[in-house]
């Protein structure tokens, strides 16, 4: 927690906000602070800046916020569902690296299973959001999308979404390697274990995405998220 | 487990070799490969090829093994002790990636318990290397160094790896950003959670490690690692 994240309902008046449970154990226990002390303070969608600490109320009272969040990625991730913990921490990382619009999708390989997870709940999806933007110190949440279904969401959806970028789909076979510090905006597909099949690998290239690979290593989705992002958009 | 990965120690012929229980599990339950089927295989430090099951001895049968494994990445990482989970996943993570040697460091923000976890001893440190080259088709089993106090490191063990290497330390504040597609080997060390020390970046700095960032994102270790490795050598 790089940021201490206050939401809307936090706010008890413009400049004063109630602190939760969670960010007063991290202000005690891995801050250290105390009383009177500064914290870094940002409002979610919003500016970052310093506030002031009251523990005798828990509560913060703001000074000027003029720190922009970083910039986000130009591009919108298209996730075949991963494992619920495979999820938990792909959700905080692309968010920490500045995601801001994720779909996550259906495939032929995503075990049926894991659309039950109670990870992918609006509350424990926030949750994870929240975690990854408190880690960058970035305070804009990211949209993300569940499919059910492939083909509605390649056939349909996607079109749209397509027009004015590049579109990318991660595949190991009859791919070019993926290119490196793009300066368009981009769509970027990544399978699941075991990858897309070929039913799936025809209707994305009808939707005119274009097959990438990543070398002859084989990367577990958490890896292969941050490999393929720091490519495209290496942090300036 | 994209390859099943077979040690010396398994051997009971030049071409024949006795599967583990873990191995077993795998494929019978992952894999679902039947008795006379074929199973993509690799030797430690070796090649790689196809070899045929014997599931009423739990055997296989090496066919010709004709496949080098896949490039190693030039560069040797320094990693301050991360927290034993995140050391875990790291591991398997950069040996998927190709990273050949680890240097484990200490560093004044690593907790000293750190050094106690279970993790660290040969024989687990041994099981992530090889979880992280079945997962990349990899053979080549990375060395993995662990240092114990940081000064001994930097002023005597470093200056002689770094001849003939670009020396790159990660650091947020007062550096250059991490260039991209080196073509020239490297050392690059990744800090503890809260960052180098004004004294280890004297040091890093005194021993000739030029400083870099990743823009204005703070990540994690697990996050971090592969981004950095990935704008240095972006696989072709």
């Amino acid at each position: 927690m790089n940021l201490i994240l206050l939401a809307p309902e936090q706010a008890l008046s413009e400049t004063l906000y109630q602190l939760n449970a969670r960010q007063q154990e991290h202000i005690t226990k891995v801050l250290k602070k105390k009383h009177g002390d500064t914290l870094r303070v940002g409002l979610v969608d919003g500016l970052i800046g310093d506030g002031v600490l009251d523990t005798e109320h828990w509560q913060v009272s703001l000074g000027q916020l003029t720190i922009a969040p970083p910039k986000a990625l130009p591009m919108a991730l298209v996730l075949a569902l991963p494992r619920p913990n495979m999820l938990k921490r792909t959700l905080m990382n692309i968010t920490a690296m500045g995601v801001k619009t994720v779909h996550l999708l259906n495939s032929a390989k995503v075990e049926k299973s894991y659309w039950q997870s109670p990870v992918l709940t609006e509350a424990s999806i926030h949750e994870y959001l929240i975690e990854g933007l408190e880690q960058a110190r970035d305070t804009v949440l990211p949209t993300v999308y569940q499919h059910t279904r492939f083909r509605p969401f390649v056939e349909d959806v996607l079109p749209p979404l397509l027009e004015n970028r590049l579109g990318l789909v991660a595949h190991p076979y009859q791919a070019q390697a993926c290119p490196v510090d793009l300066d368009q905006a981009s769509i970027l597909a990544i399978g699941p274990e075991g990858g897309w099949n070929e039913f799936e690998m025809e209707k994305w290239t009808a939707a005119g995405m274009q097959s990438v690979h990543l070398g002859d290593r084989i990367l577990k989705v958490e890896t292969a998220v941050p490999v393929l992002l720091s490519r495209l958009y290496p942090a300036k």
